[in-house]
């Protein structure tokens, strides 16, 4: 039902390498436009021109995001996660590292273009970023999932423009059913959203796979 | 402690129209990036062109993101939210009417950047549609408030490509307290994510106001 086809192309290291400069470009494009001061005049002129690089790059267009060879975890193939992907401008993007114990972690500092209530990050943003580190603390456990349930309280606002922490982790597998938790922090250590979530192995992985 | 200063710049009709067509043809090179065949020459040197526009547009830059004069409506304001913001790139940007009785409505449509499993919104993304979604219709109570929690529960897989719906409604306001539910739809009329959630009003908002 999906617009979007699951096959994907395979990046080569070259082009994953150009491509990600050139996400990284266009990010800064996105906070420059929601905080430039340029008239009216000034901006159009620019969009013109953004209209043109556009037209440029989808000279030659994939029916979806490409993928690239991932290294031990599965998930680090989807270079163009909204979350994670440094391919994506979207994405901030977050470098989430799993330790041997299961533990992922990052860093992050979230611009303006994720602004909730003036100054702080917006809740569903927290939200997205919890629902990735939770997916990849239950991917840990050797069963990868889609979510199932993801639930999020906000304890105080998260500040944009600072480093935050994001730390999540698998509580208990049932099956193809996994547990997890994750918090995200703010530069003084303190709990700003913390998150449960279930995540579930779909069954057509499991057969894809015996 | 926010890096983000919480006053704002008002914008007029003409920088706040340029800026929104700026804004869209940020948005379409955003996913022509994901989604672009280009070699690595050819994304190396739009990757330079955009670092000129990206110059020209910090040329006058602000300290956060600008707000418009709002109708009915406080929140509308919010002209670069993450969600409903036509002037932030980032954003869908999804257009969320609210019903005489209470009802927050929208239909929108999620490319590539939103991908999460393949061809499928990633589930923090839906998360995020809610939170906006039931943020509105608790304010729409009068009683305007940040998110305290926010439940996500996941019946199926939400398709990228293909229009969807998402609807919200407060269930009931205690003081400073109002709780929400909403769902996100496929084109065939299923639910694939439904939320919960409960919005507080902040005290610095009570007391500022009598």
């Amino acid at each position: 039902m999906s617009a979007i086809p699951m096959e994907r192309p395979m990046l080569g290291d070259d082009e994953a390498t150009a491509l990600t400069v050139l996400a990284a470009r266009v990010r800064e494009l996105a906070e420059a436009t929601v905080l430039t001061g340029a008239d009216a005049a000034e901006a159009a002129a620019v969009a013109d021109e953004i209209a043109a690089l556009t037209a440029r790059l989808t000279a030659e267009r994939r029916g979806a995001p490409p993928f690239v060879t991932p290294g031990e975890r599965r998930m680090d193939r989807q270079i163009a996660n909204p979350v994670t992907g440094p391919l994506n401008p979207f994405a901030p993007p977050i470098s989430l590292e799993v330790t041997s114990d299961g533990v992922v972690r990052g860093e992050f500092t979230l611009g303006a273009v994720y602004e909730g209530p003036p100054s702080y990050v917006h809740g569903g943003v927290s939200a997205m970023v919890l629902d990735q580190a939770l997916g990849m603390a239950a991917a840990a456990t050797g069963t990868p999932g889609m979510t199932a349930t993801l639930e999020t309280r906000y304890r105080r606002p998260t500040p944009l423009g600072v480093p935050l922490q994001v730390e999540a982790k698998a509580s208990r597998v049932e099956g193809r059913k996994v547990h997890a938790s994750g918090t995200i922090s703010a530069p003084d250590g303190r709990v700003t959203v913390e998150a449960t979530g279930m995540f579930i192995m779909p069954q057509r992985f499991v057969t894809s796979e015996y």
